[in-house]
């Protein structure tokens, strides 16, 4: 049991595990431990294979060798991965908003019929930031022309990325500015980033890290524009109530696990499935069952109430149950390991983006010009699978929690205009100044195996909570905290400290739900953290303050993803104290480290926290919460 | 001896390894020993550090572990990290490139006095091809035409990446939008390329390596770019006599070593080196003594003639003559223990670009707007070292060779011209069909301190020019086989089978040099391995065949920085047999190995060649040619 618990925290999961040592199958964690010791060099950063004379080594100990064969040091060798790794998850980002401007120039331009405008004010107020005329505009010239203006974004023009400089507050625009940390284009950016950690470019450790943190900003711009075309395109997610953890796998309906992060797939699978429950229903199913994992089911979550059966680290479980008939994927954060166990329990893993692919896996090209008839050919499989499933065990866990989830920037806004309908963040800002919202938290970031599964997010926000923190939540921390109750509002009561109670009732009942919001806001997918720091950005403009004086923190308490570095960097950038609870590989430079844990601060205002015990990063995080208060005089 | 001929087969950097051995002064090959044993897993590829759960690494003998902790396999792995290497070396050339467009642009503007169209007929050509109009037009206006469409060629636009679409056979065309090998924009296939190996991304190694060939391609067109922009504000190169090896360097003189790759610095260096001889005068000096080193040292040999004092790799040894006044260096190949060597000799190194600093070396920002200001700066610190030199002793060994140098495309079709002035190729044809030239052979690439330097390009180039095959040489590749030699006419005999120097002669008395052109044509810095391209392909279409089929190959026999795995790859996408004469860290994948020696042949007609034994190398590329003779008949 206690090996158990060294790999996850979930019940449901634990069941999985147990399951698949019972059947022999291969899971991540049994990757995991095969894989340790892991290398000291890679874990310290002190590895380079940056060229073809290495690859190199530094001893972190002051020896022999000191510094790689061209003379990299140790800060070097660092800086340099590091921004490699900012890199990829800008171009992770920004690829997925590439992605999305792409289908809404497609839908402008009527080349494709499954995608509409499903949100036309939220497509009125992106186009008025993006500086675009939109009276007496039809809809479609608009958004034609904002789908322009996202993808201009990608490259060198007269303007900076406006997707950086019109979403953070003009303070911070000039700190930006002034420490040349506003990017010009965002594959440019990414583009410079190889050049300068190319060998014998940048040697330069704290150049280095600046030019990561501009990379850093283009992936705030990236993720923003991401999110901000997802709402037009998909709708801005309201309040819905659903359900997650893989008790939402059904026996008897024909279970499509969809995992991944763009909702230009996932969307289109959530009208389709509906559409075909006749289908399913010939076939002897009760229904198609959608069940996201990942991001992507927090997309559909968020807009449509589709219950989250799990979460990356163990998107494998979700095939485990033996109940799950296709699991279709975009991209990002798919294991590949996924193609062996899906073909362990006899499941279909679909492929269906260009540059996702998995050996194993079944791949069916996803078109947005034929999206509804791919959706259609997906659940197809899955169809077919039901059938030959039935008769066969089954194991569901039984365990799953109810879910308050879609708190869009524009719901919580709206939420508060009921307290309020004048000035609907005076509400949240009083609460803030008179001490029932001591602070935000803000849980972003992956589940990694080096983690049991959820303790450290769940050790956090519980601490937070306790202390009236108002605890926002996105990304696989938001699927953490779901899968632990976290966001049912019938927690709260056993969760919350009685102050911030106090306001997530007095909104929850202003709202007519009869009782509080849920304990944890559930802010969306991992391109939308922009939605959080849209929320500051607000709160920062209206208390006439920069980002950086907020009391507001954020913790990728379990990150692994390339995209974690970025996100945590820009949150940096913006001015957040920002927790990491697994090591980032940079502490065999001590200066890097010191630049990032502490140097950092006085140019952004923001710095990371890398601590790996939760109950002290609880404690750091609630400190750097009160030094803002008394920063702010509150 | 023994130890000394393991480091480098260069008589004057055996003569100033020596000198830093006995003053106790690090050296590059210090550091090589000192990292060894390198690691197995990073050598063979099998080594991951793309997420935070890692480093993962896997075991090459089958063991366990067998794949990392979500699931790759040693092929995922391996090619993921062959395609970040090429989207480093992509993002290099093409940042290089850029730099040159945005410099061309500012010229077109108006906005910077220090450079001009120097060429106006390579300036109307690349237009006409770029597809720019061009009649009864100011040349200021078709610049800028040209510097906006090579910008545009980073990102995705109507049409594919221009450099890459228009360079190349129309026959290529077909086979590389056949294969989805055709780039969308250069900064985009860069990004994407991070997209798609970030953790759970892209799985499938067939489907990373293709992609990675495509950005490949769009480092092809960078590279092109470069070249073209290069060449109208420069100059495009014509045949030039100057020297080549350590003994350039002047006792008696200002010595300013020039280091990295842009033009945009070197250039406007060669101008205000001759301007300033009189304030060098002054100082006691008979003159500014400008020396190249690396690519950029290859730009004004080819151009200016001036000497190159030696090579990447060997670039410290520059300064352990103790008569190097400055060094000034722009990006790429610089190795940060410059800084140190450059201290403990009492040099001043001067990083000039804001992507690449050093930590130790003295930082002076280069602009365009302020380049022949800058350059009188870079100088006046040389001249001030100078004068504190004075009295020191110095080492700078004697040894020193003729190169005649400068052999562009234009130039050596000009040559041939003087052959048949109608057709000028018929001449270079005829001699292929004939069997007096058996094919051509290019070296490019690095010197990797894992080679005894120059040793394979010394050891092939010998062989290949016994066997009458007609040499080319561009990068350190070309600094190589210059310092020993090779581009000295006079060499000729000692060093050419019966029939190329047949050849030789011939073109070299058509045009008035009295005896032959040198044994190795030198055709530029890295970025002109545009040029063989361009002569290949002038061939191909003469003969109306493909790239594929022509008696081509290339040798980056001693391979080190990222981008000479983009120049490989994109060598193999134009449809070389290409040779890499040290391990690829590819060898851990027997799958990937397999795609890049052979099966890749099938798809683009090129394909690595993998040896590091130069005597066999030279044999494989032997019978490649001869594969290819026979293939065409002749």
């Amino acid at each position: 049991m206690d090996r158990l618990n060294q790999r996850s925290t979930d019940p449901a999961v634990q069941e999985m595990i147990q399951k698949a040592e019972k059947d022999g199958i291969e899971t991540v964690w049994d990757r995991f431990e095969s894989q340790e010791p892991q290398c000291g060099f890679g874990n310290l950063g002190l590895c380079c294979r940056h060229c073809l004379q290495g690859p190199c080594r530094i001893n972190p100990f002051g020896e022999e060798p000191k510094a790689g064969i061209c003379g990299a040091t140790a800060d070097t060798m660092v800086a340099r991965g590091l921004d490699r790794a900012i890199a990829a998850g800008t171009a992770a980002h920004s690829g997925h908003a590439k992605h999305l401007a792409h289908t809404l120039k497609k839908m402008a331009k009527g080349e494709v019929k499954d995608y509409r405008i499903k949100d036309e004010g939220k497509l009125l107020g992106v186009a008025q930031r993006m500086g675009i005329e939109t009276k007496e505009r039809p809809a479609q010239e608009i958004a034609l022309d904002l789908a322009e203006a996202a993808l201009a974004d990608f490259h060198e023009k007269d303007t900076p990325v406006m997707w950086a400089a019109t979403t953070v507050t003009e303070k911070r625009v000039q700190v930006l500015k002034d420490l040349d940390l506003v990017p010009k284009g965002i594959d440019h950016e990414i583009s410079e980033i190889m050049h300068r950690t190319l060998y014998g470019v940048d040697a330069d450790p704290l150049n280095l890290l600046m030019g990561g943190i501009r990379c850093a900003v283009a992936d705030l711009a990236g993720s923003y524009m991401g999110t901000d075309l997802s709402d037009i395109l998909f709708g801005t997610p309201t309040p819905v109530v659903t359900e997650a953890n893989l008790g939402t796998i059904k026996e008897d309906q024909v279970n499509i696990a969809v995992h991944g992060h763009n909702p230009v797939l996932s969307d289109i699978l959530v009208t389709v499935a509906r559409e075909m429950a006749d289908e399913a229903g010939a076939a002897g199913a009760k229904g198609v069952n959608l069940v996201g994992i990942c991001c992507t089911g927090n997309e559909i979550m968020m807009r449509h109430g589709i219950p989250s059966c799990t979460h990356s680290v163990s998107s494998e479980m979700a095939l485990i149950t033996g109940a799950v008939d296709a699991m279709v994927v975009d991209y990002q954060c798919i294991m590949p390991s996924l193609a062996t166990v899906a073909e362990c329990m006899g499941t279909t893993l679909i492929t269906t983006m260009d540059i996702c692919k998995i050996p194993g896996a079944t791949h069916l090209e996803f078109k947005e010009e034929t999206a509804a008839e791919n959706a259609r050919e997906v659940i197809r499989i899955g169809i077919k699978n039901f059938q030959r499933r039935q008769g066969k065990k089954t194991s569901i866990p039984t365990k799953k929690e109810t879910v308050a989830a879609g708190f869009s920037t524009e719901a919580i806004i709206g939420a508060l205009a009921k307290l309020d309908g004048e000035n609907p963040l005076k509400p949240l800002v009083d609460n803030i100044v008179s001490g029932n919202i001591r602070g935000v938290c803000l849980f972003a970031g992956c589940n990694n195996a080096k983690v049991p599964q959820d303790h450290n997010f769940i050790t956090i926000a519980k601490r937070m909570l306790r202390e009236n923190v108002l605890v926002l939540a996105t990304g696989c921390g938001a699927g953490a905290l779901m899968r632990h109750g976290f966001m049912d509002p019938a927690n709260v009561d056993q969760l919350c400290g009685d102050k911030i109670k106090g306001v997530l009732t007095a909104i929850g009942e202003a709202n007519g739900l009869g009782g509080p919001l849920p304990p944890v806001l559930h802010m969306g997918s991992c391109v939308d953290n922009s939605r959080p720091v849209a929320v500051a950005v607000a709160v920062a403009n209206y208390l006439g303050v920069d980002t950086d004086k907020l009391p507001v923190v954020a913790s990728a308490a379990e990150a692994v993803s390339e995209k974690a570095v970025s996100i945590g960097c820009y949150a940096v950038a913006a001015g957040l104290p920002t927790h990491v609870g697994v090591m980032l590989p940079v502490l065999g430079s001590p200066l890097v480290t010191k630049v990032l844990t502490e140097k950092i601060g006085d140019l952004t205002g923001g710095y990371f926290i890398v601590d790996l015990d939760p109950e002290s990063a609880a404690e750091k995080l609630l400190a750097a919460i009160d030094e803002r208060r008394i920063g702010l005089g509150i």
